[in-house]
């Protein structure tokens, strides 16, 4: 049986994501399609519109066979970091191919992009270094300094964000010597960034639009001809079981309270707490009566909107810089969680599972470790915005779940 | 000009408060009352119902001069510690009298037990040490512990709420040698603890179930009969600016939020979470949809309630062992913070205040020390549940107000 590997966040599932993950079976000619995906807060630094089971389920009913969660240590990070995460457990699934979106979509741009940023690295390193001391952004001086240093003979256009990723895939493969061969596809939807749904016959849309429609309008009437129907399912009964749909927004009273329960040298602990931030975001929650406001009177040039996204995510998980970097010093995750898997997915995954070098986490309680403690801390935040009893519910599921077994001929869930 | 103080969390005020500082006042022939008031939490681990300025308001319509505030590290404190902070403010402010209300009535009963106690202090703190050892909660040990040493012989039954206190308050200042003459007055209401409102004519009620009316009706209908109309306007005010009247399941998504940021040594770090305690803290917060089922959950013989919501309300302000405790060593407030006077109770201060020794606190800004800190960071946690903008207008509070000033021969605010 062969595996391809997809890297995904799914937030949510929609019709681009469909055609990617057909398109990554039958391109590479694959059984099984495996994803890794982030959990309960994403790589942006924002948390998932539903939980990470829902969102498995979005997954299972549309061509993904094994979902595994990207442990939040590895997941909400910058790309580089998110890259070697995700690429070392699909490398330790044994998947013989990886498939990611990209607005390139030549392989061959990513693979000369990677051996000379390898090959150059100190020279690059340099440049970088250079550009942020004049206040750049890290992606940016990242951008322009492969510029400068490759004279600008690359095609491969790091401003651009799936190109970003992909490149740090690529890039992760071949340090880490990884059996992998990537594929790239170039992406439908016209701009990842895109923040409102196209008008017209297309049914692919950017799922930053397709939140901003389902969270602004709080139902799925605008978005849902850009969503499969699985998707759209699965939106409506987790909203129907737990009350809401998860926008930054909703966590902003708890981020409020936890910046307002440290003081400048805890909120310093945090991780991506850097150079003096901490004073910034003292002032800001000070007067700030929303995020979107604590957010524009937190907003520099030298920080780019995610980072300070990401930061405050680990404000609110309260995950230090000392927690984080003991996690990450181990370089690759050291656990696989399961999320849900078909039944095909299940029979990859028996034959699979003896070769695995570190643990498949069906269920909490046997295994401990401080990276999936931060997962279910994370988790237990996530659920904090949701009234009782539905939030005890959600975090319940933490500790009762297993992983949701999907019968993809019968189109049925075997266990939920 | 003469001052009589008494100690209080006026949560809310109503005719027995009214009662007794018009009582202080006259019976010690004083020329202004001198209240010491718990901030925004109180004694007994719950938060005040309303704001701690909504409270100097009331206090100050109805025949209080002088309100300053008892600091966190004091308030939320067993009676004894809580005494020595209250009685030292006291001293401070050169009150020649102490005036409380009390079960007992007869002032002797406290001169008597508390020099027999600091007499035989070393016999009683064994005895405690003994009952506390076989299970029992602290004040059951004292009480039994004080009945066995004194033999029976002395009427003060320390087994009574207010007697505790005033037990405490009495043998405070004969310890700390403080030149303030105690009184005390039979308290009017039957026990301090009733929880329902009473029937008949009286017009007196406990605060407590004063305050379970107004929680449970949403309404003052039931229970203005019991308060002052000032009392009465001030609550109303309050709910109409801020939207709330504070109950402790408003605070149970943030207790909650805490305690899973937190891992067993971090909540061990807690103040007064003692003797394992952090693991029953643990296991509770997963299953309990309010505060009322975790409670239920973590309660013990070992503990009393009012412990452990002390407890609760230390792991909602995230006070650490390490912060009280050091505040603790200087063992009597280090500032004093005046949150509102009269203009009687002004000229008190005019006259008074270039002798004392320590700062008095009128404005946030000026003066910095650990415990300000803290009572800071209590009335941000304090304004977690209110919603935007009410939010950020209550924490604006504790830097823009001046001290309320009362003019009462004019019955107006010049300044609140």
């Amino acid at each position: 049986m062969k595996a391809v590997g997809v890297i995904v966040e799914y937030n949510p599932f929609h019709n681009g994501h469909l055609y990617h993950i057909k398109e990554a079976k039958a391109q590479t000619h694959s059984d099984v399609a495996i994803a890794v995906m982030s959990g309960y807060f994403l790589q942006r630094g924002e948390p998932a519109i539903v939980s990470k089971w829902a969102r498995t389920k979005m997954a299972l009913k549309s061509h993904a066979d094994i979902v595994v969660e990207l442990p939040y240590a590895f997941a909400v990070q910058k790309a580089e970091t998110f890259a070697e995460g995700a690429v070392s457990i699909l490398g330790e699934l044994q998947c013989t191919s990886l498939f990611f979106g990209s607005e390139n979509g030549d392989i061959d741009s990513f693979l000369d992009t990677a051996i000379y940023t390898i090959k150059h690295k100190d020279e690059l390193d340099e440049e970088v270094k250079r550009h942020i001391s004049t206040g750049m952004s890290y992606p940016a001086a990242m951008a322009k300094a492969f510029h400068n240093v490759s004279d600008g003979t690359r095609a491969l256009d790091l401003s651009k964000p799936n190109n970003i990723l992909g490149f740090h895939y690529v890039k992760a493969i071949l340090q880490d010597d990884i059996g992998m061969k990537p594929a790239t596809l170039t992406r439908l939807s016209s701009d990842y960034h895109d923040i409102d749904l196209p008008e017209g016959p297309s049914h692919i849309a950017s799922a930053t639009s397709i939140r901003k429609s389902i969270l602004e309008t709080m139902s799925l009437s605008d978005s849902s001809s850009f969503l499969p129907e699985a998707s759209a399912e699965e939106l409506e009964e987790y909203a129907g079981t737990f009350g809401l749909w998860h926008s930054p927004e909703n966590y902003f009273p708890f981020l409020k309270y936890s910046i307002h329960t440290m003081d400048t040298k805890e909120l310093e602990g945090i991780y991506e707490v850097e150079e003096g931030l901490e004073h910034r975001i003292a002032k800001a929650i000070r007067t700030a009566r929303s995020y979107s406001e604590y957010m524009e009177q937190l907003k520099t040039k030298r920080y780019t909107w995610t980072r300070l996204q990401r930061m405050n995510t680990h404000i609110l998980t309260r995950a230090k810089k000392a927690d984080i970097r003991s996690i990450l010093a181990e370089k690759r995750p050291s656990y696989i969680r399961l999320l849900g898997m078909t039944k095909k997915g299940q029979a990859y995954l028996s034959k699979k599972k003896k070769e695995l070098r570190v643990p498949l986490i069906t269920k909490i309680g046997a295994f401990s470790h401080p990276s999936l403690d931060l997962d279910i801390k994370a988790g237990r935040v996530y659920s904090a915005p949701l009234k009782e009893p539905a939030q005890t519910m959600l975090t319940g599921q933490e500790y009762s779940l297993s992983p949701v077994i999907y019968d993809e001929e019968n189109r049925t869930f075997l266990r939920t």
